[in-house]
């Protein structure tokens, strides 16, 4: 049982949902986690989020109706305003899916939804950082690559609730064909599925490297964790495709923080779990290609909230007005 | 003579100086121009701009006294509350020189100093569009590559007031060492000395092309407007090198629109001289390589003040508040 205010934050992501309560101060007072039922369609999910939150409110020791509000963070395109579910590839086949209204309507309680990297922007900006930066870069390196971004105290959200798509920004404009269209885009070579492709390419001229092990001969099966822990054995082979998916996240920070010229620029996500040797790649790739002045004036910052930023800032998305103003 | 209150708005780049007294509407009531003569130091170029601002109010029939405000716009690192012009390479041999301050003295009027881009994107913001968009990118394409971005009516500044360095954001990391340090810089394929770059490049297997009777066998003199004029007549390299460059401004123009999701993307800068065909490349590549939502969100728009953006933009600056609020 709380004093204070409390809202509810739920990430939902295409294999978990986590969901949490969250102080208004940022503390997260009961947290669960579900594998998402999304094969089973929309309106199971919805349950699944409904369950998901009543039983953290009862946690807790909430009765539902005194909580504040709820959030959801999800990747995928999302109408900031009506909680409309346009397109989110991940996890529902259908589009324009009313999920913030149909929330809204079982929990009994206001329901806000946007952008899962957005929303934990907002959870690093009003609780993982000392004080609030003037601006605020938050990079998330998972399967993909997001971003979002807050300048002077207003979360950029772009015309259509689409800014910050930093994993489809191109560093090679002639390479790679992404399946957004484009080609050469970020997250083709620093998101976890461009560490896996990577890996495999570099097996197959490699036949000793120790990920044709570590996959039993099916490099269908590498991933980033495989690939981690080959380098972390020694495996030359693997510790090069670390390095160069640092490097080429190194080349789409510059880049970005080239355009938004950050006080604060913060790295996250899954893909940090590579190592050491990740993000010092990306650091110093960064460093070297940023320009002097965005370089000299920013701040980085590792995830202070890390597994936690996605449900407190969902949380926290009741705060957000339409122009992206945080109070 | 003009009954409503007017601001003089100074353009000052490498090689030309243009000055113009322009209204609180936008309106330029008298302009001037005169060759930049930085190679006489810095305190000419003031007095330079210093006399230039004389004679436009006296050509407007205006007391000096009576003006409101001096903005002036120049490439370079400028700190926006100061009029401090840390490093401007095209103008200046010497840092951090005091111009807002000391114009301030010479002339008994408030001084402004910005990037040239940013006070552009200010001048069409407020005067070239009809009515204020959510968000507005500004990409003007000259000798470089510069843009700006009004995100709600704040003008992006960054956090050394740095933002928008669009040219130094790389479309190709693994591509050509640029002058900042970096690699693939936008502005080394899309800017005109790319255009002059590649043209020679183009020229050295091609003996046959117009270029080289054009240039007098002296591919030093080739420029932008050579090359234009090339296509112009039907040269096939000349066209190509035109269309390859368009191409590569719409890849940038699809980066930043991924960041920045803006409601208006417009185009300007002397490089739209080369032609419809320049054009057509860049918007053709920017349409099929943004996001299907960005793409579907924006309006194009040409610029609108063409010529006039920069002094009427630098003579809005005192609109802008320190966080970039315009008012």
């Amino acid at each position: 049982m709380s004093d204070c205010v409390n809202s509810i934050g739920v990430d939902v992501g295409g294999t978990k949902i986590a969901a949490g309560v969250v102080t208004d101060g940022g503390q997260v007072l009961a947290r669960e986690r579900v594998a998402t039922g999304s094969k089973a369609g929309y309106e199971s999910v919805i349950r699944q989020i409904a369950e998901l939150a009543r039983n953290v409110a009862q946690q807790a020791g909430l009765p539902l109706g005194s909580v504040r509000a709820v959030g959801l963070g999800m990747a995928g395109q999302i109408e900031g305003g009506t909680g409309i579910v346009h397109h989110a590839v991940n996890l529902f086949a259908e589009r324009d899916i009313p999920l913030g209204p149909m929330l809204s309507e079982a929990l009994g309680l206001p329901v806000t939804v946007d952008n899962d990297v957005r929303a934990s922007t907002l959870g690093e900006y009003l609780f993982g950082l000392p004080g609030r930066p003037a601006s605020f870069l938050n990079v998330f390196a998972g399967t993909g690559v997001g971003s979002g971004f807050v300048d002077r105290g207003r979360l950029l959200r772009g015309a259509a609730n689409s800014a910050c798509e930093i994993g489809h920004h191109s560093i090679d404009w002639q390479g790679l064909a992404c399946g957004c269209g484009s080609r050469g885009c970020l997250e083709l070579y620093a998101g976890g599925l461009g560490v896996a492709r990577q890996a495999r390419e570099a097996m197959a001229s490699d036949p000793g490297t120790l990920l044709w092990l570590l996959c039993e001969r099916d490099p269908g099966r590498v991933d980033g964790r495989m690939v981690a822990t080959a380098a972390g054995r020694g495996d030359v082979t693997a510790a090069g495709v670390i390095e160069r998916a640092g490097q080429a996240l190194g080349a789409g920070l510059a880049n970005a923080a080239n355009l938004l010229n950050p006080e604060v620029l913060m790295l996250g996500g899954g893909l940090m779990k590579l190592g050491e040797s990740f993000r010092k790649a990306a650091l110093e790739t960064f460093q070297s290609r940023a320009l002097a002045t965005v370089r000299r004036s920013v701040r980085l910052e590792a995830s202070r909230l890390s597994d936690d930023a996605g449900i407190v800032g969902a949380a926290s998305l009741w705060r957000v007005g339409p122009d992206g103003t945080i109070a």
